[in-house]
């Protein structure tokens, strides 16, 4: 719950106002970093480091991690250059090379000479990974262990180096070049003879990411096989960093709302993107791109409804089934592309099953198709009383030409709707580019031109 | 990645029918369970047995919970009893659950009594609990330990039982009634003084959820605080279970699925639902119900199209910008309520910021329906030469009176495209219910109405 405790604010500002350092010390103590994070977020950037700068720094640097991206920027735009280096060296360094990608160009600049090399080289290379990627997601605080340590010797070695680790639950052996010989859990080492050396006990087959693998490729990896954390090597083999399980479910939870927004035609990364405080103007730009593109598209559907308009004026009806026409093509298409776009990502199907997919989506639109035209034949059918059309014409045959129409136009724009995906995974392409409104503007036109086609053929003109 | 590697089928068919025992045991233990598991699902029910047979009983229940759960009722149904009864106390309690679901009543009435008593109470207590609460996700298999032994007599505890437990790196306090008095790391015990007792460096605040939690909650929890596991509690406040990471990364993928479908309009649940194994017929179900609703309801559309038949047989350039106004009012609509459904899930929002996310949607909406009502009007103006329109109306005025509408459209759209859900979260509600083809013909019924009026009072008819 990312709701605010109101009550709280004005009990910090008190404290704040009093300088009562130790009640702001028990403060951050007194809950999970998250919690406190959470609480924080109701203050302004310098209240938020009038707090923090009381905590054990370590302690202060996980709350400070918990923050959200613009909070974090918010706070340290206020600070001296030494307070920033000293919280960014206590930070985890996967969040602390995210705050500084985040960072204006000219205080990063300012801020690294004031870091400790060990630091500020981790910060360089974490933070040179395209973004997206596992490199940009993984952090560097992971643990190994030398192979010809004992059992006891590994978990004396874990004991010492815990607090500085990410996770201390899993272990990597690496050679001389930091190439991964293997990986072992605690749990393997509590469980194996405390005299057993680690490269006999050492899982030797280690499943493993690349640095320029997708990220949600890696967060899938972790997902399949139940891991804590998955290591990340270089070109060269060498263990670069590691991901882990929380950073998995952060990755899958980011990459879907990504998802879910292109596939409504809604532009822009989502990063930092919380909706509150994404500004008007943000949110504009991110959304006009596709609603003016569509818009446009949509008078090519307007010209060809211009373009039968003597057909229109002679069959009343036809205008009738128009919306109905567009809506069920844009509907049927919208759920074929979902449902392949959501079976892509989860590594269901892939191109390679293009006819199976095409032949299941065919027997299924066959159904739909035959039971719209069904319902539309009924209608035309059930109330031909009221329509104005030339008695020449029978209601029969015009209700047999909208029917007609409207199958077909269900069984194209299923099949289109999962054509499109595919192809854009084929081109290795995001499946979701293909946004449902985009497709509901196709099908559209597609549909119209359809419909009096059909029209016109069946009905002899 | 779910891609089969079809070269394997005829080696293991080969070892199959050679009785191959040693290869087929080799071939169990030679990978991860999650990739043996894959390896199998090419094969027929029969024959995933005949080679898990012959694996160690542990590691083949283990493989066996890694299948699809369509293929694990499969091999089920073809085994005697006494297997499935073996098969069963073997594998992980949560697992155990889920296939003792899906079993027909009778199979799992037959096998129960042939299971020992503390896994057939397990089972029952397990399947009782509702699908889609913490309780039906958790697992029982979890590590206790007694307050007042020394952290290294806990870690030998630890050891002994590891083999039996879904995870030894939370280690939860309970007192005789089973109530949580506070919980344990492994790595709090490592770095702990060896002599240090387990009351003492417990953390006694435990976050947890209860057993009729959503379990999406429960997965946000573990992901909102980093956790491996997360303990459920019954109404006693007695500790039931555990939710463990990998867990938490399936709900949160689960309930992903059915967000995105159901704001495509695709019903069913999502269970066991892999896209090219569910029948022609159930996709055919879970699609045809909203599709027809929205067909006969886009009747409405046409019902109101066919009584401003003489508007438009009148000002037949209102017919060609129907289809723009259609389409830009589900695009807008479909943007807001996604970002919203969205925001809402994330916990970024909830009811109460009705009147900031209102406010918001309506500054977006004012400038994306200018900015479309600049180009409708710039549509009208420019190519005013080839309509048709009687000439007393000017067409500076038709094209005022269509961008006017059209830009109301927009305003109108997005502000239901952002209520819709909200009401519904207020009410209790999924707000991914009001799905975007139901929104989209909504505003198909409104932005009509509104554009005829519109049209009418501009040009005074």
């Amino acid at each position: 719950m990312n709701q605010k405790n109101p009550l709280l604010v004005p009990e910090l500002r008190e404290m704040l106002d009093a300088h009562d350092v130790e009640a702001l010390r028990e403060f951050c103590e007194a809950a999970h970093p998250a919690i406190v994070a959470e609480l924080l977020s109701a203050l302004s950037g310098e209240e938020v480091w009038a707090v923090l700068k009381h905590a054990e720094p370590r302690l202060g640097a996980d709350i400070f991690s918990h923050l959200d991206d613009d909070v974090q920027v918010d706070v340290v735009s206020k600070l001296p250059r030494g307070a920033i280096a000293r919280l960014l060296t206590d930070m985890p360094p996967d969040d602390r090379a995210d705050l500084f990608k985040q960072l204006p160009e000219e205080l990063g600049d300012a801020v690294l000479p004031a870091i400790a090399q060990a630091e500020r080289e981790d910060i360089r290379r974490l933070t040179s990974y395209e973004e997206g990627t596992a490199g940009a997601a993984m952090t560097s605080d992971y643990a190994t262990l030398p192979p010809q340590l004992t059992a006891s010797e590994a978990i004396e070695h874990l004991r010492r180096v815990a607090p500085d680790k990410e996770t201390i639950y899993y272990a990597y052996v690496v050679d001389e070049a930091r190439r991964l010989r293997g990986f072992l859990s605690l749990k393997d080492l509590i469980v194996a003879r405390r005299d057993a050396r680690v490269e006999e006990i050492m899982h030797p087959e280690v499943i493993a990411a690349r640095t320029h693998d997708d990220q949600e490729e890696a967060a899938r990896t972790i997902q399949k096989y139940d891991l804590i954390a998955l290591p990340v090597l270089n070109g060269n083999d060498a263990l670069v960093g590691i991901i882990t399980h929380d950073d998995a479910l952060d990755i899958i939870t980011q990459e879907h709302t990504e998802d879910m927004e292109k596939l409504m035609a809604i532009g822009g990364s989502h990063e930092a993107g919380v909706y509150l405080r994404t500004s008007s103007w943000m949110h504009f730009k991110n959304r006009a791109g596709w609603v003016v593109i569509l818009a446009v598209l949509g008078m090519v559907s307007g010209y060809i409804v211009h373009s039968f308009e003597d057909l229109l004026m002679q069959f009343a009806i036809l205008a009738t089934f128009m919306p109905m026409l567009a809506d069920t093509g844009g509907n049927t298409g919208s759920q074929s592309a979902t449902l392949v776009v959501r079976a892509l990502a989860l590594n269901e199907i892939s191109p390679r099953n293009i006819l199976g997919i095409l032949a299941k989506e065919l027997r299924v639109s066959m159904g739909l198709g035959l039971l719209l035209a069904v319902i539309a034949f009924g209608r035309v059918f059930l109330f031909r009383g009221g329509a104005a059309a030339p008695d020449e014409h029978s209601m029969t045959r015009i209700g047999l030409a909208i029917s007609i129409a409207l199958g077909l136009q269900v069984v194209t724009s299923t099949l289109i709707g999962a054509l499109l995906p595919l192809g854009a995974a084929k081109l290795k392409l995001d499946p979701a580019v293909v946004a449902s409104p985009a497709l509901t503007t196709v099908v559209d036109i597609t549909g119209l031109l359809l419909f009096f086609t059909t029209v016109k053929v069946i009905l002899g003109i």
